[in-house]
């Protein structure tokens, strides 16, 4: 689990927050990954560097997050095999997000990206993990993990829903 | 290779003609999978034997199509760690195939689907193999060879349309 | 009136404030029902106990709040004859709601869920008094009643407007 | 079963054939039914007679087909308890269909009307059948019957698939 | 001028604010004006008795302000060959307000509603005004007269930011 | 009424086979009008033209129908009080008619368009009908006329169906 | 106007049809052109190449057509400061072509694409001569010979229109 | 560079904070520009006006920022072959910006506006240099300055980014 098999990647700062959920999710589970900004047009050659040293590099899945245009998960997936996972995130000025869900989903027949949910980055880490399990089985079980304590958590709230009733519950958390 | 690591499903027969695109890509490289049609409302039980079967099972990646509410492949994934392919397809009656890409797409954090473009199985079977790919590169040569032969082929049309022009070009594939 | 015939489920607490709007309705008229926080994704085992035990519970109409791929309601319909209202809820990263009103609506022929406007959780309580009304008819009145209650509380407001006057009425309502 | 508690109506000769697929499933299992054509905006005045005819007539559940402005559901919901479920039908000069389940799905608080699927008509039917459960139970089995019938008849195509593969299925149907 | 010719109707309060605008345009030129609050789902009988009135009534226009399904203008037109103006309003659980704009803009042939952008009611005023100007032909001058006065005072916001520049008009609203 | 108070322009050729629809009620009424295609873009002087002769001219509504960008509707209200009528058009390159619908309907405080149904050039006369009303109250008569005549025949198609059903009414008119 | 200043570019053969039309203002008016198909998912090394080549050659304006994803305009953009003009393409399985307009019309700040009209290729050749009209003032001039036959066939249309009616107008054009 | 090549107007004050961003990048080269605001449907004399003394002006660009209906780039592009690039803006009761997306982009064969992301004013402005590249080649190296310096910036970023890691970054700009 040393080898850092998961490349993060995002098209400006402005997406940080959003892409910061993956990270929690990888940290978690000490997980190791690299991290990068790439500008896909403002700096299309370092882009494309980082897409071809995908060939040699340990780096197996890369998460890419972007907003409007959103070019860069289908960039990076026109040099290089490995899979990559599109994270859609509305942005000031986006489309209502469509923008980026768009750009990202209708890659053409030969080129695809596997796209999440917007702004769901954490879906991004999980994915990659779910990837990596065909080669590391363990990591299916972390995944399990996940979302056991994920179900956990909910399932106290079921219970707190049940022993309260709404008018309670909704207090409760308002206090 | 003689594993059949890769799941198809569909929820009806309808979709068929679409999946067949996941299934020429396979085919043409000689890889083997599992079919089935697999009715998410009419025969859950079906579905979720099909789900559960998944943690014993040889299928290492799931790719489900699907049309309208297009539960399938996010039911699926709540109950295998292993990656889910998601492909939406837009039916007769279906909101502009919009249904099946927000139902897929938009899975809660815990759980996501890696979504196709509209209709785009072929993109779906490639995926697979990406992913399969950490577990077995030479998969990776696979989708280079099929994209290879793509740019081929599209570089001949390239050619054509230079020493052509647009009109002829056009003429030549009416006739 | 003393049984629980209506069944509240929610997919994470999330929604539960849009859902105490249905509750509201209920209590207002000392109608009993049951609540449970049901994860479609994270916990399908669950979600299916319930769905299955309504075979041979009391419960006669279910209402499910969803929110983003929001299959909550699709997946019970898809294990019982009792009639399911899907009250389609507009999260923080929803595509402005669209995709739980897709996900719901656009169930396949065979397996229909009633679908509310966005939020609407008060209609799906009413809505499940309609649908009890053909066993018990005194439901009927109920619902007329409510509706009786809205109706002359805006038939105070339009007289007050018509004696007022545009500027002094919204003078009124904004100290 | 003698009684018509079923009440078919559409805003217009045009959605005929879509309701159609209403009347086939009430056909199917020998469930009388009463049909109308009411012209909300052209004849508003017959269109509230039915509406108010509801208070004492057996019609226990409407189903109202419509597109475009499609108010013809959520008007008639609006004189009576009974319970409404609409059909949003896609025309020839609709947007998409959107405008008819945009019309009906956000009917305000206090008045719901319960939608179906972009042309889903038969669904319609089955959710009428569900409704009359409560009071006939014995409705609920001709639900389920409708299910396993559909049911079978996919698990028929889902080994045809699995024997014949996926182009000689093609090959099959196309014939 | 002393008839109140324009009538001006809303379906709840929550759209009252947005009204204000139409009603401020009239007071400007003191040409008098109806006001109401019509509940068409909630208390259509007195809706319809309104729509009914307006054979008989001085009033030669109609605006209807709506929110969501909005089906108040479509329903008064239904009743009457005087013109209606609708306002679609966008109300806190809208689609964005493309609910309300498409109900009332897709009424079926035979009874048009003149539809406005969305909130814009001095617009609605504006157009009562232009309808009442074929009776009325000094009513023309009113509307030109509201245009100048816009006009005017855009044309001293165009000299201000010819004189200022941009960052110096901009502080100056700042302050 | 042998003055020509309507007069229909339209943004080009393309558009008439819609807008035959608006001259075939006006036709059937025997009132006269004035047609023309104006260029919007390509010849905006002849378009201006037409827009200030307003001004001097027996015109008293004005029908415009235009597709894509259509600012024909909006541009000849920019020069003119009295009021301007929008028929959006989708044609083949729009983008499913909603580029027509939000360029008309969205027009800057003081200067509306009134919008109608997507390719609703019969609603277009009608309501040019409805506001010549105000000054000619016979053509009140002339919009409830057309309205009676589609309700008898509306109406026959409901007794129709009423006696035939379903199947065989279908059968009859596929004939 | 012997050197080729203008190239014109596409992502697939698929979209040479919609393309054509730009060719045929440039034919139409003895002005070369290169042209070229670059896959840019496929082929991204020969679209850099392209791109990259654009700093020495004589090309000063690129019109690229693109469908999808349709990253090809926004990809050359990133290399070059000469303009690029994006056409949108609507293809079999797009959103509508809602995807393309989005990818390409969405750049972020610093590399602007210039997005033409759904399938507006022909407007793409003409802003080509705008944008050459700053170097080339004859240019404007052709502009204007092409927007003057336009004006004239359609006011020989007008001409026909006026005099020959509707109903005869579109009897001729359909013979 | 002492000559005003480019002119900016905009069809209201509400929008000029947006185009602010657009003399921002051109105060920053020094490079002078016109600037008005434009009341296409208020004053449309005016708009009409400027437009035509295009002709004999020293402007070679005209950048318009507008928003709802949106007409005024397609508009003055109706009077001039000089290039007009359309900055779709979002404002209060827009439809998300699509109002004024679709009325600038759907322009019709013959004049085309040169459409940018919605509120991309600042990307206006660099195309406005990228079109006057092709007379002042120099202008190619202030847009080639701007993005160096846009990346630096963002080179920076990423650094820190690969040094702090993510958590720290957020919190040093959260500071």
């Amino acid at each position: 689990m040393n080898e850092k098999e998961i490349g993060i990647v995002m098209d400006s700062e402005e997406v940080l927050p959003v892409m910061q959920e993956a990270t929690k999710v990888l940290d978690r589970f000490g997980l190791p990954y690299t991290l990068d900004i790439l500008e896909t047009h403002k700096n299309p050659t370092r882009m494309i560097e980082y897409a071809k040293s995908l060939a040699t590099s340990n780096i197996m899945v890369v998460i890419a997050g972007a907003s409007g245009a959103a070019h860069l998960p289908g960039m990076i997936a026109a040099f290089t095999p490995k899979p990559v996972i599109g994270v859609p995130i509305k942005s000031e000025n986006s489309i209502d997000g469509l923008d980026a869900i768009y750009s990202m989903l209708q890659m053409p027949k030969g080129v695809p990206v596997a796209t999440m949910a917007l702004n769901e980055a954490a879906n991004a880490a999980l994915f990659a993990l779910q990837i990596l399990g065909c080669k590391h089985p363990s990591y299916y079980d972390l995944v399990m993990a996940f979302k056991k304590q994920m179900r956990e958590e909910e399932d106290r709230k079921a219970n707190k829903l049940v022993s309260l009733g709404v008018d309670k519950y909704l207090e409760s958390i308002r206090l």
